[in-house]
């Protein structure tokens, strides 16, 4: 019987400590219920969702599973308090916040027993998490796909640093993709791993075909970070995107930069499959991926993964053990 | 007895697979036999030096070990035939040679007798040098301070990418600072480890002491990479280069920004210690990182790290144990 308890396994009341990135276009009932179904935590992102839509992702999600899932809420966003309204009426077991302050609805969720979960890309925004009083926080490095921070921290600087700096769990989270990168997590204290290109690129992904297939087939290199000074976003290479850049690189203006973006820029690309001109957010895993499986595959190779590689290390670095073992220094 | 046995630590002869990165300024014979006399492989760094500059330092580094020691050459180097030639006059284990082909040097120095390990930001290199007949390559994630790739890969996504690309050995590099950083890099694959800001900042390290106490008191976020463009480097924030990334920013020509980098900009900043105009270049992970201690002490406490490391996620996956390693399946 496969064994992989943290304190994030305890606190969502799932078998394994992965759990799916909530992202736009993306995660739906679908795919939220396959993950949570394979033992991890599924998350609906509710970030391209009107309230009403919200609710019934919920009811399809329980309908599919009675294990625990959860619903992303991007704070900024123009539905976040219906949204916040739609699951503490529908009762989920966990909110991930991310894309504002922790401090809008922790208390709301918490006084109603949910757990929040908020995520970050700083050590600085970490703290604020836990005086905030969520339950959790999400590291997220810079090579994650889709929205990330300014200071660009990549997930080995980052993930450490949080895990110092405050005493609730951290998961980590910006290019884990398969059970070497999870374990690496967990090796650095990480307590969970939040996975989102691997569980875009997968059958129950309601992402485009057409993305999928773009994604996959991406080599190194080819998801580079764009608006840089407005608002950070990982995305696939295309030629919105080489336009973009080369904007950039040329001094353009927020209001230039905006004007190129236009609206509705990531439905086009991630849902309507528009490859050339749409924003295909993505993270730079992405040139490591290939296939489409099943979610429940992705768990399950994962889990694999995690324990294999923890095996194997332990052969590199048998003989120190006991010694190690029996005394409780915590050297850095 | 501590026992941590791998290729790297074969092929180099050393207890450890720790390496100290050759750094300009940074890296002479008191840092290179201070690292191999703990244990580790010491490297001097030739790139700022004159061949009867590196061959002193080669013997002041015997002088001062009896261990084996190394040389890093950057190809492009006006110095680098020549300094290559002292390395083969003077027999050092290994050459690290970096910033050019993998194929210039390659041949001479394995006739010699002399290992060559090259290192690289990408995976597409990654082949080169393992086509190019070297003993091992290093793969450099973005968050390495001084120069670096263009294709801006983090550590996470590259180290496991290049350990599926090639045959041979691989070392990881950037963002290795601790026992938790260097035992997330073995987990992933490598076979060792690369580490330079770390090393940077002890007492042995020749960089001026105003360089040390700057990069200490720095926190995250301030080590931006810059030049994206024409030569990405990493270095901490300061006048000099608040003013550079300002210029980059309004889509400066690469005439002007050479005009702005000049001439003994990094000399200036590492060894010379003006903190406010010379270029300091560092790793991400300098944030991370506190006080100035000797470099066997940076040694041992990675050891005791990645132990102690190892030993807390064993705790986190411990009963599928015996079945995994039971059999052979490699999952991914």
């Amino acid at each position: 019987m496969t064994e992989l308890t943290t304190k994030i396994t305890n606190l969502l009341g799932v078998r394994y400590p992965i759990i799916q990135a909530g992202m736009v276009w993306v995660s739906g009932w679908r795919l939220a219920s396959a993950v949570s179904e394979a033992g991890g935590f599924g998350v609906i992102g509710s970030g391209s969702m009107e309230p009403g839509f919200l609710a019934k992702q919920i009811e399809k999600t329980r309908a599919a599973t009675s294990r625990p899932f959860g619903v992303n809420v991007p704070v900024m966003h123009k539905n976040a308090a219906d949204n916040i309204g739609v699951c503490l009426e529908k009762g989920v077991s966990a909110v991930f916040t991310s894309a504002g302050s922790p401090k809008v609805f922790t208390k709301r969720l918490k006084d109603a027993g949910i757990k929040v979960i908020h995520v970050v890309p700083s050590c600085a925004l970490a703290k604020k998490v836990e005086a905030a009083g969520c339950d959790a926080v999400v590291a997220e490095g810079t090579e994650a796909g889709g929205h990330n921070g300014y200071e660009e921290l990549t997930s080995v600087v980052l993930w450490p640093s949080v895990v110092d700096a405050v005493k609730i769990p951290v998961i980590a989270a910006g290019g884990v993709a398969d059970g070497r990168t999870a374990a690496a997590a967990l090796i650095m204290g990480a307590e969970g791993v939040q996975v989102g290109t691997r569980f875009a690129l997968t059958r129950e992904s309601s992402a485009s075909h057409d993305y999928k297939k773009a994604a996959v087939a991406s080599q190194e290199g080819q998801a580079p970070l764009y608006l840089r000074r407005f608002m950070p976003t990982r995305a696939l290479a295309n030629p919105y995107l080489e336009r973009a850049i080369e904007a950039e690189r040329r001094g353009a203006s927020r209001e230039e930069l905006s004007q190129i973006l236009g609206r509705g820029r990531a439905r086009r690309g991630i849902l309507d499959g528009d490859i050339q001109e749409g924003e295909l957010e993505i993270g730079q895993v992405s040139g490591r991926i290939n296939g489409i499986p099943a979610a429940a595959e992705v768990v399950q190779k994962m889990v694999d993964g995690i324990l294999f590689a923890v095996r194997k290390l332990e052969h590199v670095t048998r003989d120190e053990a006991a010694q190690l073992n029996s005394n409780d220094k915590r050297p850095s």
